[in-house]
């Protein structure tokens, strides 16, 4: 599907985007930034097919990743004070990436005959170790392990998916309605501010 | 054999479980727990995996992992406060872990041609990265690289399992002696306090 | 060629005491000295290598890895207090270290069949992972992110490879001349504390 290869790279941009942004407000130089953005856009789908043994892994096997990861840069370059401005559009770009990401994950999961389970798994780790290796490399607890419910959206939409898969809909369905559950969830959280449950206390503390 | 098929199962408990406290105390929310007790539990050995080439690789090939590491965030999230009650029950559980990880991972070593010494390294990979990436993730300096024997016993009883194995002893042989090689450093260092030497000074400097 | 395998262990060699004195600093235990030393050595290479799909993977297919790693840490162990005036041996070694690390990555990507881009980045990661690990595992932010002109050194190496190979150059100065390049740049611009451009403004920011 044609759509879905622009949406990849789309999210791709977004992705990177972000990774140089973070890079970019700790003073890394130039050289940093790229690597920051490099393993944001394409780290999850990287771990994704060294995990299941899927090579030439993505950037390898498409060039165009590594292309939109210096579009990217350069965009950053020019345009970083800019940026702000779009914050919408690039919040856009981030939940197209999230959903894409996952699903396209989950997909490659399920052609290599694993089983739903760890295709999902696969989905989640292509939408989300991205930017947990940005964060890991810029000294960061992973914002994904405190807040908003972005990996929780990527799981929603994957379950959707599968489901979906499970009563045969067509490719194109299965890639609308889970695409649409995971914008919706990720947006309706962030508006709301909504957050998962948090072990603090367990069933036995007296409140 | 089946007994260390069920150790090894205890083991991932016992690992799981760790990873589920260290996220939570950090205020993980309920995904984060997730992701930190399962690369806790089975990080050591996809690492493993991934280096010599063993696809599928551990939590892949076998879904048991998989419902045990989420066994282990459910208790967590039940009996959080009851579980340092349990303190002595969970340090033999993960006493366990890393005996029968170190001697599977050896085994598997050894099963892939690999030289001895690479070998008995996979084996310290599979009892001792899991907990290296739980404190990464968290952002900590691996504990492991500052205290305890940790380690050293995974190095001890391994060596005990190669030196076995070249006089061909039986396999129960193997795992019985090396296992409790291990504890058995591993009890007594705890218990004293014990550590490796540092490398503070040197043979010329001047007390 | 001879030659280059000994400046390859020269390179690893001076990598891993980097890693060793790293690690003694942060007062980890022989144990976590061993380990730093072994990643910072080993950890590019190991990273090409499972990108790549090149098993077994290097310090797994030559001990000699593993023995020069080991020596490194025992001279570390006995000689700390001296190394401070062997720094400029230590810098010489290293340096050799990124060139033949770069240009060997390099040189193996392309053997690999892979687009030259990439055989380039494949050659970056060889030089350059190992520290970032080395960094990560003691929980700061990788220098090379934030100073010394030490990536771009290997870039400008790594191409001044690429362009010569294009024409048909002999490997001997293929190699004789990218290592001059990376050398000069390197030593000019520690020297002269050059360092890259950084996004802190764009094009629009009013100075």
């Amino acid at each position: 599907m044609e759509l879905i290869y622009v949406l990849d790279i789309l999210g791709t941009f977004a992705f990177a985007t972000s990774g140089a942004l973070v890079a970019s407000d700790k003073k890394f130089d130039l050289f940093g930034v790229l690597i920051i953005a490099f393993v944001t856009a394409v780290g999850g789908g990287m771990l994704r097919d060294v995990l299941i043994n899927a090579h030439p892994i993505n950037w390898i096997g498409d060039l165009n990743y590594l292309y939109t990861i210096f579009a990217a840069v350069f965009f950053t370059f020019l345009f970083k004070s800019k940026i702000a401005y779009l914050s919408k559009t690039m919040f856009l770009f981030d939940t197209i990436g999230i959903s894409v990401f996952t699903l396209l994950g989950l997909e490659k999961g399920l052609a290599f005959n694993l089983h739903p389970i760890v295709a999902l798994i696969m989905g989640m780790i292509s939408a989300v170790f991205g930017g947990v290796l940005r964060d890991v490399l810029t000294n960061k607890i992973p914002l994904i392990f405190e807040k908003e419910i972005y990996a929780s959206a990527c799981l929603a939409g994957g379950i959707t998916y599968l489901v979906l898969n499970e009563f045969s809909a067509p490719q194109a369905v299965l890639f609308v309605v889970s695409t649409i559950v995971i914008v919706v969830i990720r947006v309706v959280s962030v508006r709301f501010e909504l957050e998962l449950p948090k072990i603090k206390d367990d069933l036995f503390t007296k409140k």
